[in-house]
């Protein structure tokens, strides 16, 4: 199928939200982090009075809580109502004893989960797989998709899917890391999908809705003589399910040109050492592969799409004959269980399936715990410790675990971004305007360029005055990279503040030679050996960063608009960063402001306006040359260069309490 | 440890909650079938008084729900009381969130869990493990208890690990099968039970509770710098949980001289067969071991009593290393796994030890839910199918499915009970006292008597109007047989109504040649030949049976009761069954009816008194000599002796539309 490709700059929420309003009769919503901006998207397009495939707005009900969601959801599909929700962690939770009866009662609901951590020793708005795996016997069907991309499109397999299956279903995708990444995606134009809308089932299921014109039971009792024979009939139904799933991939293939299946294989053909593992990890871990194998080894891995029902010969298919070591990836943790939740089902298909006797080892491990930063060190440590003779099992990735000794350590901090590509870093205070004015140079760069743009902002729990730091990648060539810039081709640091608490993240961050550029009002080296650490300064000069200084703080000052000063520095990174030329990148960034503030008068968009002009003016932006004096160690002291972030400590968010 | 041997006939949650009211502060009630009773116990026990381990009166609280319960409990434990509640199905799922954070913050609350079905087609009051699996990935601990004298031992094993290992622990047994079985077991005074208390451990744990005297911050939020590295940190936590029940399971031997471990073997020392299972169905498991066994087969069982943790090492350890084929019986369904939850851990024990060399082969299957009987004829069927070249796999016992022809025909309808044992069994209508009554005589029987009772009571979701079937068991052996009554020595009908509906049921219950009491109108041969079904005369004749005859209807109405027949239709139990001398009987009898209905007043005990008399004269119940024709067939038809009742269709609780 032919059709206008149009690319924009998204998160994973709005491509979901996207798919979901097109195929909902009624969006039931209560919004919780990082699902809200799917209930929000969906809101906002209703009272725009977008269309869905039936030509009519989508009736959207905020409910008490999630419970109360997962209530009137069910009620309204039990009534002939395409409907679905949007939720996380805890909040899907609650509505687990509705998911049981949907899936017994055969009732197509979809919800799109934006997979988040549940609370234990303490509460998390990351992500990981704990919640959907908290669901996983409730026997809804879940889909789990890897980028902002997928979660477009596997959204409308699950949608198609649920209606032909008659079943529940859940569209999960990594919370913060699909869910709030910015990537440039295709749009998908609703008429394109329109052929592919199965109206005559849909009208199959409005027709067996709850009707007073055509009466029936639902919800009854059953006991002992009866409820398990009900049950075991009901095999057939869900043995048709993963064949739905299967057909529509091919649809969405149809629409988008993109090709998916319920287990997707990924690496050498002939390979002798595999991982399994779903989410948006299977991209950190495709590239790695490609890093190894383009190094003479043999990997590979199987990339878990439809993790329930789980098609036992559907994924054994996919493991090439060759393999001998498998190393299953579960991004949860389940202390009490003999093993992590995917790895139990590998584990019973290996078996059941015969194919165990070929495999000489199965070992798994765990990763990316509340949105714990998962890269290619971590991928290649895992290949390493799987052909090991003794491998390392139930292992932890990413940290330096000294409590019960679990952890692989990471082997390299490699980078694996295609040629030509341009990371950067800001460091910012929550609510400080950074994030906002990142996602508006993305925009930019996305729409104004062919480049394709990647986004992830990073903010801690705390999220106003808390630490962010925003991680954005331009390049020619399609964007993978499912984790931090951790050597940024230009890092800026918004807040003098930072340099005591976090000078060792943000100038490990700096690739060597690159761009460091502070807002602040030191201006001479004289200034800087006064207000900087010492290792800060060392830390520079030992990576020889061009060091750029502005006073943003001032010009903010100056224009009327004290301490919103993300309209200067940001300027600035078009000034330097070279994304894109500079008058047309200040031409753009000009018009942005003024569609950005227009609502909030011409007095904000003239001060914002002032700042864009006063750091173009001579000298607001100036290189500071450092001594290489810098670099050298104080006297019995050793220049600490950290590049392990995560030893960092814990961010602490009452940042006025600085301690170096 | 010698103490007074006391032994009274309860049901399972009675003895959970006997425990529970010693260890706890405060209960935080929101009762829930089949869980009820033990808020209820709890409840009057507070209300007259009991004292608990620290000599005070239980604070009940019954909540809004039980997502309030679970709060209520969660704060009352963060602030260092000891707290307890009972729950079940929905009722569990709601605490769901709860029982993470509990786990995650180390309180040891402690959930009594009557196991339960969850609803999915269809609502189900009975019982099964959905609900216990269906939070196996929370981390609290998971133990469960196959039988009553268990449920109370368990309970005390539950309640010191939880506070050692500093830790929530479910303390799960099977609904109604445990939960309501009535049996004679040995009450475990809670003199006996202080000693073991740990008021040590109890004191640190209300010392570190949330007080304004000594703040301190709880319920913190983290993320991806640390969230991890805590999780992992739990792992030396959680890796102690398992020594505590080992420790506390010898402490209950020392309270009760009863030995129990998390996880247990029985059978052949060189078994070549075995199965893996928990909960009641372990009884009839082991009974059906013997009985094979017996036949020079060599077969066994891993009895789970701590499911989670589940510890590989000691699963492993309880194997005999004879053997060569496992099949795992799961009592739920996850239809959209890889295998059933407990079939998954065992895999990845087997697999993780390296013990899997050794075995040819490991199936499973699913049992039970919902109620679902389970006798030792599926035991029988289990293991000869576990043995054949192909087994079934993913099989279902009990039903004859076929929709997907996943069953396993029962080859057997073994009743495996000590020899001296008297089975009876009463179809009454729920409300009409039937239950009641029965519970009365076997508190009667075993007040009275070395002898051991049973009494499993069933009923369908109606409760008040639909069928009850009472099973009970009296001997001089200690009784298992965790299943319905199969051939009753004495059987009780007291409404002529089931005759059309039941009578299939009712009459292959009778053992040949046993008595059958009937509440009828009809007298005479004459009128059986009008009122009853001509197959039910010709099943009656069949078997042999003595048909007794009483029209306890009119007793109840001449003595001013109408309607309520149980106390004439008991009284023909004691005049027929044999199990206590008559006079005996009769003086207990009416002894216990004083007491049972002096609070409604003297009239209401006088009139039934009236109706012992009434029943206890001349002619009032007599024998029925039919011809030995009734068992002919019909001219052209075939006489239906049904044997396996699970082909007996849905029960239909509107009995008024009666249907032959």
């Amino acid at each position: 199928m032919t059709h206008q490709i149009v690319m924009n700059p998204i998160d994973g929420c709005t491509a979901a939200a996207h798919i979901a309003y097109y195929f909902s009769d009624t969006a039931i919503i209560y919004p919780i982090t990082p699902s809200s901006p799917m209930a929000e998207y969906i809101d906002a397009w209703a009272a725009a009075k977008r269309l869905n495939a039936f030509d009519q707005v989508v009736s959207v009900e905020e409910m008490n809580h999630e419970q109360g969601a997962a209530g009137a959801m069910h009620g309204a599909i039990a009534a002939g109502a395409l409907a679905s929700t949007y939720t996380a962690s805890q909040g899907l939770l609650l509505m687990i004893p509705n998911l049981y009866k949907m899936a017994g009662e055969h009732l197509p609901a979809v919800l799109h989960v934006a997979a988040r951590t549940i609370a234990t020793h303490s509460l998390s708005i990351h992500g990981d797989h704990s919640d959907i795996m908290a669901v996983r016997q409730t026997g809804v069907a879940i889909v789990v998709s890897p980028d902002v991309q997928e979660a477009m499109d596997f959204a409308i397999a699950a949608h198609i899917a649920a209606i032909k299956a008659e079943h529940p279903v859940i569209h999960a995708f990594d919370g913060f890391r699909t869910s709030h990444t910015i990537k440039k995606v295709e749009m998908i134009n609703y008429e394109t999908i329109k052929p592919f809308v199965p109206f005559e089932e849909i009208k199959a299921f409005r027709l067996k809705g709850l009707n007073p014109e055509h009466p029936k039971a639902m919800g009854s009792c059953q006991g002992p003589p009866v409820w398990l024979q009900a049950a075991e009939a009901d095999n057939s139904h869900y043995n048709k399910i993963e064949g739905h799933f299967i057909e529509a991939f091919k649809d969405v293939e149809k629409i988008t040109g993109r090709k998916y299946e319920i287990f997707e294989y990924y690496g050498a053909q002939d390979a002798t050492d595999i991982v399994v593992l779903m989410g948006s990890g299977c991209i950190t871990v495709q590239e790695t592969i490609d890093y190894l194998n383009a190094q003479g080894q043999k990997t590979g891995a199987v990339l878990v799409r439809l993790f329930r029902p789980f098609s036992i010969n559907y994924f054994i298919s996919k493991i090439p004959q060759s393999v001998k070591r498998i190393c299953v990836l579960d991004r949860c943790k389940e202390n009490t269980a003999t093993a992590e939740p995917l790895r139990q089902d590998v584990v019973c298909a290996l078996i059941e399936s015969g194919r165990l006797s070929k495999i000489e080892k199965i070992i798994g491990g765990r990763y990316g715990q509340s949105s714990k930063d998962f890269i290619p060190a971590d991928v290649v440590a895992i290949f390493e410790n799987l052909k090991q003779d003794k491998s390392m099992d139930h292992f932890v990735c990413s940290i330096n675990d000294d409590v019960t000794f679990k952890s692989l350590a990471r082997k390299d901090e490699l980078t694996l971004v295609p040629e030509g590509t341009v990371q950067c870093m800001f460091f910012g205070q929550g609510s400080d305007g950074t994030v906002g004015a990142n996602k508006n140079a993305i925009k930019i760069i996305a729409d104004n360029t062919q480049l394709f743009a990647q986004g992830y902002f990073d903010y801690d729990s705390f999220k106003a005055g808390g630490l962010t730091t925003s991680h954005l990648r331009f390049g020619p060539k399609k964007i993978g990279a499912e984790y931090y810039v951790y050597d940024s081709d230009f890092t800026a640091c918004s807040q003098q503040s930072y340099w005591n608490k976090y000078h060792t993240m943000l100038v490990s961050s700096c690739r060597k030679g690159s761009i460091l550029l502070l807002n602040t009002s030191c201006k001479t080296v004289e200034d800087f050996n006064k207000c900087m650490p010492k290792n800060m300064r060392a830390m520079i000069a030992a990576k020889n960063l061009k060091l750029m200084v502005m006073d943003a703080s001032d010009i903010s000052d100056k224009a009327g608009l004290p301490g919103r000063i993300n309209s200067a520095m940001q300027t600035a990174f078009f000034m330097l960063s070279g994304v894109l030329p500079q008058d047309k990148a200040i031409e753009i960034w000009k018009k942005t402001i003024v569609k950005t503030f227009k609502k909030k008068g011409e007095s904000v968009v003239n001060k914002n306006l002032a700042q864009v002009d006063a750091t173009l003016a001579a000298g607001a932006v100036f290189e500071v040359k450092y001594p290489a004096t810098w670099g050298d160690a104080p006297e019995g002291e050793e220049v600490k260069l950290y590049t392990d972030r995560t030893v960092v400590g814990p961010r602490n968010a009452f940042l006025n309490q600085e301690e170096e």
